[in-house]
């Protein structure tokens, strides 16, 4: 069981019940936007050892929640720990993107991967974890995180990032049932990737689906809602896991946010793309939904951010359960300031929607 | 008015009346996939040669159309052809997409910016639809197309092809104003290219919104949505043009069929991401809805595109207003033969649809 937190607006909202005003953090929070951050991956070297430094990950963890009033920290790692735990060779190649130096290439490739033992393999994400709750003190609850199985897969097949993703799709259509024993293994690999967090003191988890979006419908339901469902009842099942919230985000997936909500996830992250008015009705109030400022909003005046987070807060409405964030990952060109001009305008405008 | 077509499924369907089979054709039809296409733009040297030679335009607009039982033909240009003769200097780098030499960086640049006079600056192209008109001899209807004010902007803004759109995005938000006049001067210049490409002989247009999904949806309606409706009102008003169906696509639009249905288009292309299904019932048999195949199912088998046509046809269903076609556009590693599995099998399994 998590230990009492000094803030725990975001756990709260996650579970739709009220709060003094919404809670807010960004995603890709602790990232490049940040001269802190860029000096501490200058002294690592590079991306991965930044993420397998215990300490490292600690520390540009920390730095955003040091830096402005955010209601939760997010561990700093990739969705990529687990294919590299799997022995595919993760590089991560400055301004190109991660790259495998063993993709899988075949059906005896994905024949032969096995589940990792996270708390070895991966034993330096949870030493991370330990190490910030640590450092935290209570301050905010800590995230956990992994990739969707579908996503992993991707970078898997692809071998790196990819515009079309166009061999992933291709097996998905041509080879679905290797596609299946590919997303087999991952789920039972996040899932244990995620009990694991959970185990070492995050207070959430959530699942990054970043190319769920690239999908059609019938595709999406069938290789990668079904997986992330998958993960979620098996995290719920267990006793000490299940009053941990988990979040699905699928970036692109604002047409199938009733599928989403239909996989006893307890929130949603919605993009940018979605009117979070019509998102929350769409659903109900049966799930929280986190969102969803376009991130480019950041490149404007304090009063033009602080005008569009009035407009999210309005759309979202009077309701419990909202947790502000933008709708994807902060870009590594934006100015600091204007992500404390976001912070303390989501928190002083959205007082007015708490007042019952 | 255009001359009596020998195959006129396609302008049946788009006007929503009984047809014998769902036309098909493809976007991107006339692409690279094509052996004869890489002839021709190695004969050309260039990809804008190839543009600006209504000969080599018109033989590569032609060649897919020899090769399969295509229900129409679409011009052979680019969307880029615009802000080239408004003086930015395009140039198409292979493997790197285009590129301008003088891209839009100050508020001056935007004042500076005059409407082409299609007729001689861009002579080239009404020249090929003429061409093609001949040669087509009336086999086929030609689309004639331009791309939206919105992805024309983001281009013109970002200067090259952009993940982010970040300086597009950015003057959205903070300078929303030099975004408007930028808009409303290139609605301009393509409602006039429009008007100009009908006159020259072609039966329907299209517009294609490759960006427009990357917009918030208040974004969306105030910057691509409004400048496109312009454009199909004023076409629309004309009386020569009138009768001559406008298609909207907005990639990445599916959350906001609805509005787009409400702009006075005749027919929404709708991509792979969205249960065109769905998007009949959303929009009730006001417009026709074009789409909506993954691309990525060409590279499976004969049988497995079969049944995946089969689906697409299903999920339509028996209504009028159907258009077969890619949810986008074709990729350049796709076998041909799979084309003419995807065309035969879009007219055959898709007679049982049309039988009242």
């Amino acid at each position: 069981m998590p230990d009492k937190l000094i803030n725990d607006r975001l756990l709260t909202a996650l579970r739709r019940q009220p709060v003094d005003m919404t809670p807010v953090w960004i995603m890709r929070q602790a990232g490049r936007y940040l001269p802190e951050y860029r000096a501490a991956r200058q002294r690592a070297g590079d991306f991965l050892t930044l993420c397998k430094t215990p300490e490292l990950a600690c520390e540009v963890t920390l730095q955003p929640v040091q830096r402005f009033d955010l209601d939760a920290a997010i561990l700093f790692s990739d969705i990529l720990t687990i294919p590299d735990a799997m022995g595919l060779g993760l590089r991560v190649v400055e301004n190109k993107g991660p790259q495998f130096a063993r993709p899988i290439q075949s059906g005896n490739d994905i024949r032969k991967l096995n589940v990792p033992d996270v708390e070895s393999d991966l034993r330096y994400v949870m030493d991370a974890v330990r190490l910030i709750k640590r450092e935290l003190q209570g301050k905010v609850p800590l995230i956990g995180f992994a990739g969707s199985p579908w996503t992993i897969a991707t970078y898997m097949i692809e071998g790196e990032s990819s515009k079309n993703f166009s061999k992933a799709r291709g097996m998905l259509y041509g080879q679905p049932e290797l596609m299946h024993l590919l997303l087999d293994v991952l789920s039972r690999a996040v899932t244990d990737y995620l009990k694991s967090q959970i185990a070492a003191g995050v207070d959430v988890v959530m699942i990054f689906d970043t190319w769920g979006g690239i999908l059609s419908q019938a595709a999406y339901r069938e290789f990668s809602l079904e997986y992330m469902q998958r993960i979620v009842q098996d995290i719920k099942a267990e006793s000490r896991s299940k009053a941990v919230p988990v979040i699905l985000f699928t970036k692109g997936g604002g047409l199938w946010i009733e599928d989403i909500a239909g996989s006893g996830c307890d929130a949603i992250g919605v993009d940018w793309t979605v009117d979070i008015g019509a998102a929350r009705r769409r659903t109900g109030g049966k799930v929280a939904l986190q969102g969803n400022l376009d991130t480019a909003v950041l490149y404007s005046s304090p009063a033009t951010i602080r005008r569009q987070v009035a407009e999210v807060l309005a759309a979202f409405g009077e309701a419990d359960g909202h947790v502000f964030n933008l709708g994807h990952g902060i870009h590594p060109d934006i100015d600091p300031d204007k992500v404390a001009v976001l912070v303390d305008a989501v928190h002083e405008l959205s007082r007015p929607y708490h007042r019952n």
